[in-house]
């Protein structure tokens, strides 16, 4: 019987488990609480922190897992320490994690590989700052290089008094911080690719992603006017980031297009938000393609099954709502993903898929249900 | 929180949690044992039998299921009891269900509404045996009206001596028993509809399948030559069993087409392997349906994805081959599902579905896939 560990309860958790299923894989889920999302559909839920080495060591006690694998970036290297220990495979594994969890540690290795992306600088001072803002304009985007996600952590600044409360809190002990160009952007697109410790490595479509106060509110996939040239551009950015960076399991590359220019945003070593469409999308979902390459298992067609698909957040929304009213939602080919979730404002609670012929068509019907299923009838 | 219970641990139990995770739906499943196929994957598991009123309870019980639905037909009458004492609506109900268990009860009630069937008669006597033989051509097919299942039941018969065995089984107390014409058909088909109490019902394309030694082995989504006229035709006989039976939840109607006449072989009141296809092939798959039609919840599109879609079911092998080797199986599109089950001859431990245009292609990628998951290479 094969077994994979995950850290971290969340809807990315939950979501692997259709997968491990029909593959025949038990799937044993670290969760914060008995009411985590993951908690409903993981096959073996141990509760604990990330940080809990008791909980740690229930994780990966008998029977054994094959692997071990996160939901999440913020693994403590404990986590990895006994894992080693046990010889239990921890992927993907630390020195690759390390890129997704800190933006200057990601900035700095790009570079080094010659990769597209904006203009950027680590900070320490207001000088800094200034000097930053004088030669980009005047506007800049101010990021911790930890802890981040969802537009928490980024801040818009035109001048450098309003980079000081977070320069002292970095002088202070907190996340260091980095400044970067303000792209003017034509819109935001992310790939994803798969990759197995032994080098396999499979690509989906290029998708555009529509974000709402710094949040994903929309997938587009594949993105509206995909040229081969740009499937192509993006593959080889995905491919070597995943190559020389040594992930394995599922990797997310989100971007810039400037004008057909692609330029690296931000990296996510776990299944993301942008590959949600593929679930019912593609031929093999970001889910399980991301249980397969940790497993070292051959890789699953990646090719989409209809012209376009649309994936809609449903963002906030009371709880009660969600579970009593949804199901009333009135478009039959809405595919419904619940996450289980409490409320809080904004939070991701669920998700909508719809595929078909027409890019119009199938985001008014995502966004519309997603709506409806937010607050329990039309809008 | 929305919670439906279930009877039975099998794979169709199994393959209804992944539907009911996306929906937020908790499902709580009766198995056998704690090593049942659904017990891997089932959010709440009462080990016991269906005959066990104490392991009813247990399955009823608070938090209270908002429906109890089944995964098979042998549902002992104290169920029904134990559910109207509660409160809770037993879907399909003990009247329908009663038509899907027994064969001459469902003979007699077609044939009062004038649906198509074979030639058919009970029969307690030898004598009984030769009048039908005589005048259906010296041969027809006797079967037990209660119990039979894959090729188990079902006898061919040419002579009343052949009958011998049964006939005192039958007289012994066993089930009784009926004899039909063998019908010269040109292919066995399949039909499903989903129907909830409130009346809304929506059917899925006839689909042909192709048994092998009385057991199903493959089912190509649509019947090849599918003209709108058989839709049609099939479709109004699975609406009218549907409705005047009573029937909620996931029927399918088997049938066999003579030369584009239907006639009813069997009914099933439960998802079916004739409709494994709808979970990548379709928009909305059965085990979906069938939580959405017991909860009386609106029904979702049961369109097709693909231009075929063809399943082939893994039919015994040895459950060390198919745990530990499948995954090394060489079609990266090839869909798998394995049941978790014990080996046995012939049995059914999994399934595989490959989507495309080419009927021929996907028939002979998923015959392939299943036949090396079975062996662990390829034949």
């Amino acid at each position: 019987m094969t077994r994979v560990a995950v850290v971290g309860g969340g809807q990315l958790a939950r979501m692997m488990a259709p997968a491990a299923t029909a593959m025949g894989v038990t799937l044993r889920v670290l969760c914060e609480s008995s009411e985590a999302s993951a908690a409903l559909a993981a096959h073996e839920t141990v509760v604990g922190l990330p940080g809990d080495a008791e909980a740690i060591r229930a994780l990966l006690a008998e029977p054994r897992p094959d692997v071990v694998t996160w939901e999440h970036e913020h693994i403590p290297a404990d986590v990895f320490a006994l894992a080693a220990q046990e010889g239990i495979p921890a992927r993907p594994g630390a020195s690759a994690l390390l890129y997704a969890r800190d933006k200057i540690e990601m900035r700095e290795r790009l570079a080094a590989l010659g990769l597209p992306m904006p203009a950027w600088r680590l900070v320490t001072t207001e000088d800094e700052v200034e000097e930053f803002l004088a030669v980009h304009g005047g506007v800049g985007v101010l990021k911790t290089a930890m802890g981040g996600y969802d537009g928490k952590g980024v801040r818009i600044v035109r001048s450098p008094d309003e980079a000081d409360e977070w320069l002292a809190a970095a002088a202070d002990g907190g996340p260091r911080l980095l400044i970067e160009e303000k792209v003017a952007y034509d819109r935001e697109v992310a790939i994803q690719v798969a990759r197995r410790p032994s080098g396999e490595m499979r690509a989906w479509p290029l998708v555009e992603s529509i974000q709402r106060d710094g949040v994903c509110a929309e997938v587009i996939a594949p993105a509206p006017d995909l040229t081969p040239a740009m499937q192509a551009e993006a593959e080889r950015i995905a491919r070597l980031v995943a190559t020389q960076l040594d992930v394995t399991g599922v990797l997310a590359v989100e971007m810039f297009d400037v004008g057909g220019l692609l330029l690296i945003n931000e990296l996510a070593m776990r299944p993301h938000n942008s590959g949600h469409w593929t679930i019912e999308g593609t031929v093999t979902s970001q889910f399980e393609q991301h249980l397969r390459a940790v497993l070292d298992w051959p890789l699953g067609d990646t090719a989409a099954l209809a012209p376009v698909t649309a994936m809609a957040n449903v963002l906030g929304g009371s709880r009660e709502v969600l579970e009593t009213a949804w199901h009333a939602m009135p478009d039959p080919g809405a595919k419904v993903h619940l996450y289980g979730k409490g409320m809080r404002q904004g939070r991701k609670l669920g998700h909508v898929t719809v595929m078909g012929e027409s890019l119009d068509d199938v985001r008014k019907r995502a966004v519309e249900a997603a709506t409806w299923i937010r607050d329990g009838e039309s809008s």
